[in-house]
């Protein structure tokens, strides 16, 4: 199972550090840390400790200087590299709902690097239609396609009982990185990697932050 | 800010365990485990460490009998419990595009106990349409229409620009919790809580998975 839960060790750096870098490079812009940022100003724009900005940092190498802080420009290439987000991703989706729709819009996918390539569908009434410029293509021309555009991203936007379906398709097709959106537990080959966004579960964890809090409050 | 990094304590359990107990509630179905369930089953099906199951279910008391395993039907209710969804989250999702139209037809949320009881929009040619049963009310009702269902929870649905601003409305409204799907840093009074789901971070940390994995395979 490629399935890597959030706090384990995955080659050089775990799985939190990496969302944080995420989160770093969401700050650095220059219209809201100037060329030079310092860890605080990081620390407080994420909601983590200085201490533990100082420490993500550090494994990228020596970039800071002490009572300057960081270039903002540099930092954003070094955690860029190291993301591996330098370069284009291309990517299809597979399932073209309402969540697919959304993700095409969504604004920072082409910015960070993420190229939708192809949008697949096994709904007669959507395929040959065109979304935001692409046409949607039935999935038995899901290894063609892929072939074709070299995409190695896929993201599952079909309902769970499809979803593993979905996921030996893009498998079969050469696909090497799976982003989930089905509530669905996915066997996948040891060879493609596999990350689930499961919406319930934010929510959740929504819930859990709001209980604790009014559980503070009322000093239970 | 009330923004939380995934490593960061809040309370008894870290978010990491917190996302971790949600996970092990996916996999906590009879159909899938029987009404037994060992750790190394749900180790396997989350893709974490026998050991990691075994301390993250330790916090939550003696539940877990020698060679024999954890009643999947106990460990589901103290589980839920534990997150605080042992009852009904109600909900409001502001921006009524793709994104809530996903939302709303997103088996488990439901089922996991967050019910959606009012949307809003800002677009005249919405408001007052009907989606899945709800009718889409003005932003100008948002006070007094939260104040009447008593609606704990706030989706931020919008685009980046206007996140802020309905993060600001939400916490007005007497809203606890904010979920945020739009990319954007927000600034929330101390006593809301926040979780962000940037979907761009969620591709990002596929990318880093699949380099990682290509990089190891070259040995470089």
């Amino acid at each position: 199972m490629g399935q890597i839960g959030p706090s384990e060790l995955s080659g050089s750096l775990s799985r939190a550090t990496a969302q944080r870098l995420s989160q770093y490079l969401r700050c650095l812009r220059p219209a809201l840390t100037g060329t030079t940022v310092s860890s605080s100003q990081l620390a407080r724009a994420v909601g983590v400790s200085d201490a533990q900005v100082r420490r993500d940092l550090a494994t990228l190498g020596n970039l800071g200087q002490r009572g300057i802080g960081y270039d903002a420009n540099a930092l954003t290439a070094v955690i860029r590299r190291t993301l591996g987000i330098d370069r284009t991703w291309k990517s299809v989706i597979v399932g073209v709902g309402n969540l697919a729709r959304a993700l095409l819009r969504y604004r920072g996918f082409h910015e960070q690097g993420f190229e939708i390539v192809g949008l697949f569908d096994n709904d007669p009434h959507k395929i040959g239609t065109q979304v935001d410029g692409l046409t949607i293509d039935s999935l038995d021309q899901l290894a063609s396609s892929i072939k074709t555009s070299k995409a190695e991203l896929g993201v599952i936007a079909v309902p769970p009982e499809s979803a593993q379906l979905v996921a030996d398709e893009l498998t079969r097709a050469g696909i090497k990185g799976l982003l989930n959106f089905a509530p669905a537990l996915l066997k996948i080959a040891p060879h493609i990697r596999l990350v689930t966004v499961d919406l319930a579960i934010q929510f959740e964890q929504l819930a859990y932050l709001v209980r604790l809090s009014r559980t503070s409050e009322n000093g239970e």
